[in-house]
């Protein structure tokens, strides 16, 4: 193989009550992204479409993500990256991530597959850590495995796949204004009092047992932030009136989709789908920032294989 | 029905990662409690066999438990409650919860059942205030419910019944000292860092996924608690060489119980179960402290009527 085209997908992490372990993958929207081999030595980023990114190997995610994947297998050829950009960066729905797990995957297809997907969370997380300051895997995961994913360690790298409902749908309704990643965290209080952390942890427990068993009212009732929307919200122009609409209307939950600005709702099946977006859509126009609207069920096979 | 006898079982609260919220119910272990219709008034305790505790009714979780539900359905006949008490108070395998829980259910049956299990819950708590000054629920719902139980929210009563594999048997080691729930609680850290938080999430998040799809090397890296072990197991003469000993040969999990001093061990089958308590006891034994041992199956029935 001399060339891989693929589609690296949008991730929304942390679903309300996952707070940096959970995440899911999109299918709506996503990178492109050609992976070549080539007669220079390293990594190339030859072309950027859509977002004006550095096109340094060492400052661009999808270039560190694949150093550090040649770095401990080095090859006898260069490697040559051109990305088509769909998802914005800052957007709160993975961007680094597509790109960095999107680059590890194409780059682990031309040298024959010596990991696998799993492996390499691991090497997407190190364009991750560029990006927002701190190596996490809550996007990364979702982006490589599709479905629903828990990260139970970064250090063991333990990431477990839950059943994701083919009757899940989403909207995320994604405002343009950027939330860098390392400003929302610092938001969020670094202590919790006990009780918020043993809830925490029910509604995770209780949010997984509703996957398995697909008990959406079970489901709904256990998608609850402690950690982050308390703080995060306020950083989100009418966040709770967007909220409001999206459950109002039968949303199973709705919240910040990783460290924002986007917000997602999860939707039961796709006849209130339209209806739910478009009530979320109407209490955002409240303001007057424009926004991306995108529909998507989950995408359980993660990063696709174009050509 | 005039009379009901029952078997009330032992519960193992907390199991490791579940802090709070998770609960299973045992089989080898519970008291045995005699509830009758009478002519008197409210609740008499006519007896307590095996430990010396209050007869008076508000004094006794059993009395305070049965009043609370009779106080929503008044009846036109009083009760009688005699306890054949096997379960140690403060043993940290939900004596109390027993006494509440076999209370409430045998009046709801002599009253005809205007409850199920689950709305009985609820009545069993006001007993277990009674014992360690709060509400709790992850003693009386297994107790009541059997198998894992999740308690996702103590307001709105909703409590989940986990998968229980025939597969997971238990050692109880009860070392014959008593640590009360009420002092348990206060060496607890009121507080927590955002990532023990986080990190005792994802293990019970894990945990309930494992569950679900039986894998038992799986549930054993999930039975982490960071909540109370590292504080509680202080308490516990040479907790750490017990748990040790029974990580060592084999077991899944190990921890304290409830608040202690039990110290329980998960096991997967019952062909190791036998070597594994005697481990456990070795390393206990290097105390001087007298100790109980129970084997148990996992109890996915709950209370046993008798007859």
């Amino acid at each position: 193989m001399e060339s891989i085209t693929l589609f690296s997908p949008a991730t929304v992490a942390n679903i309300s009550c996952g707070f940096d372990v959970l995440g899911l993958c999109l299918d709506g929207i996503g990178d492109y992204m050609t992976i070549r081999k080539s007669d220079n030595n390293g990594v190339v980023i030859s072309a950027i479409k859509g977002q004006d990114l550095p096109l340094d190997p060492q400052k661009n995610v999808a270039g560190v993500a694949a150093l550090s994947l040649l770095k401990e297998y080095p090859t006898d050829f260069g490697i040559e990256i051109e990305i088509d950009k769909r998802i914005k960066p800052g957007s709160g729905i993975g961007s680094s991530a597509a790109s960095a797990a999107g680059a590890v995957f194409g780059v682990n297809e031309l040298m024959g597959r010596p990991c696998s997907k799993r492996e390499l969370i691991k090497y997407a997380m190190a364009g991750e850590k560029l990006a927002s300051g701190s190596a996490h895997a809550d996007n990364v995961a979702p982006a490589l495995l599709g479905g629903i994913t828990l990260v139970r360690s970064i250090s063991s790298m333990e990431v477990i796949n839950l059943p994701a409902s083919e009757e899940i749908h989403l909207v995320v309704l994604h405002p343009q204004m950027e939330i860098k990643t390392i400003e929302a965290r610092e938001v969020i209080k670094k202590e919790v009092s006990l009780d918020t952390a043993i809830q925490q942890a029910a509604n995770l427990g209780t949010f997984v047992s509703a996957l398995y068993t697909k008990d959406f009212k079970l489901l709904s009732r256990s998608m609850v932030d402690l950690l982050a929307e308390p703080y995060r919200s306020k950083l989100i122009p009418k966040f709770d009136m967007v909220k409001k609409a999206a459950l109002d209307f039968g949303a199973l939950g709705c919240g910040i989709s990783g460290s924002g600005p986007s917000i997602y709702a999860l939707v039961e099946g796709n006849e209130k789908l339209k209806n739910i977006s478009t009530q979320m859509e109407r209490a955002f126009q409240t303001t007057a920032i424009p926004y991306e609207l995108h529909l998507s069920k989950i995408n359980n096979d993660g990063i696709k294989v174009i050509r």
